[in-house]
């Protein structure tokens, strides 16, 4: 549980889509912790990765409506007096956005804009908040990439989150509404889906790292990235959410401590004490698509909404690994 | 009809997606002018601008079917053995895709990466061209606009024709497809619908003028743009097909000419000998999207494709008002 002051959202109705999602669904019981009052809803798509047992298996109380984002008879009535909304709902696999472009397309903007268009119509002074993704930017031009640098997504989730993350800016900027965006680098933390690949490799590495299996990089494994713990993602979502002058912006999420993927692969082997970091060369078809290293530069986060990270990815991972060793149930059972 | 040289798609199999609209009727005709079997697919989308005598009144022989582009059914027998694809439909109204965001994005995006789909599926090996616009760009941070310059659309038509261009661009990259995409600026030209406001400024300026109404330009009309015949227009579609150097890239198509939109009405006004130039103050709906000046840099065209217009806007014009005046059809009849 995050530890970051939510005191103003006490007594406040909150939604969270995607809430029985991994970042959704921590921010959903910070927020209750908190004393919102949170609902989330949820269309538990299975390759997205959201599990009831998030929600279902902690204290605080959070009413959960498993429906989808764009089923307008049963969403209308939940936006109905909200006020903050949280738009994390979202298909986030690279791997079943390229054999499922049409899917993908749908959860992750044609699904978005369907919200959009009733939160305008019944909620249209909720404050909003989109998580976007680092994906946007495609290959990075220069390092680390701040949010002047060009999109040029290199896949279909690409495409799609960047679509959705460009309506909620236009619905801030023509419609007057009170939206703004986060792109998230690699998160990790509690309650991610450790089940399923696609999902990103952190929850692969912790996976194999509680499974005592080997962690495999590819190539060398010297691509940097940036790795945020949920509960900074957390207090990003409430910051932005809070702040007068996020509406209509777009802010990177990100971790000033970069690593190569076998350092990073190190780290939670390190963390679990157990486990090895193997090298395989790349996979042809993943050649295309590799995106090199990325860092983010996230002053802009640091001076509109005073945030930046708390959580160093060797605490956090340890945090992590904790959490998970308490759950066995998060490990696929085979 | 277009004069530059088409000869070698004489004895192919062409496919013009939204082949009785503007750009795509004049391409299908110069197409079967020069000896290639063409195929228009049209939805006939009444907002869309598409009208069944940009064909029927015209002599080389072109087959049209009137149906979505995402109709499997119709569409795949009819690209089995397609050489040429001309991607050329879809939604261009600014105003109807702000009135129908769910209906913009079904056209400019959904229904286009379900048309990739069946071409990757029945026609891989096909040459496929895709018309994109300047309207991905937003407003310009410097002039002339060139490919690099960041892609920041400013309503939900640019979003969704910006997803469109980026899935035909992804398609040729990770699937290996021969696809290219073309950014156009404003074009006009004969078989321009002229009937429905919202198709771009130019169909507007000629329609008043052809009825000796006034042009109203908003402020002071100071705003620059290109203007691109859509002879020239159909020459980069067939100079992009041909080029080996084309698939997996985006092309500007613009003009060196650049007017202020009062000058470009000033211009249609004393081409077409009626008419006159008035000026109104901004709706205050439109100031929040208003991109100001653009111009085009299409000098990757030049050097890749060794594509440039050659038709000024002058002469280009009052080719369009002879057009339009020996087919009084074209012009509403109230």
């Amino acid at each position: 549980m995050t530890t970051h002051n939510l005191a103003p959202f006490a007594g406040t109705s909150c939604i969270v889509t995607g809430g029985l999602g991994f970042i959704g669904s921590n921010l959903a019981l910070a927020l209750a912790a908190a004393g919102a009052r949170v609902t989330v809803i949820d269309a538990l798509v299975p390759t997205h990765g959201g599990d009831r047992r998030n929600l279902d298996r902690e204290d605080p109380a959070v009413r959960a409506v498993v429906a989808n984002i764009a089923d307008r008879s049963v969403v209308e009535p939940l936006l109905d007096g909200a006020g903050y909304v949280f738009a994390v709902a979202g298909q986030v696999s690279h791997h079943e956005s390229m054999l499922d472009p049409l899917g993908d397309l749908e959860h992750n903007t044609r699904s978005q804009v369907a919200f959009l268009e009733l939160l305008r119509a019944v909620a249209p002074d909720a404050v909003v908040v989109h998580t976007s993704t680092r994906q946007v930017y495609g290959r990075p031009r220069y390092l680390p990439v701040d949010e002047d640098h060009p999109t040029s997504p290199v896949d279909v989730n690409g495409i799609d989150k960047l679509a959705g993350e460009q309506f909620h800016l236009l619905y801030s900027k023509v419609h007057g509404m009170r939206i703004s965006a986060l792109r998230l680098t690699n998160v990790y933390g509690p309650r991610q889906c450790l089940a399923r690949d696609g999902l990103g490799f952190l929850p692969v590495f912790v996976r194999r790292a509680l499974r005592g299996e080997p962690i495999t990089v590819f190539g060398e494994g010297e691509q940097l990235r940036d790795c945020v713990h949920v509960d900074d993602v957390v207090h990003a979502l409430a910051l932005a959410a809070l702040s007068p002058d996020a509406p209509g912006e777009v802010f990177n999420i990100g971790h000033p401590e970069h690593h190569s993927l076998r350092e990073i692969a190190g780290i939670v082997v390190g963390e679990a004490g157990q486990g090895e970091v193997t090298t395989i060369a790349w996979p042809a078809e993943l050649v295309g698509i590799d995106i090199g290293s990325f860092h983010t530069d996230f002053s802009k986060a640091k001076r509109v909404l005073g945030w930046e990270p708390s959580i160093g990815l060797a605490e956090g991972m340890a945090r992590t690994i904790d959490f998970y060793r308490e759950r066995p149930w998060y490990l696929p059972s085979t």
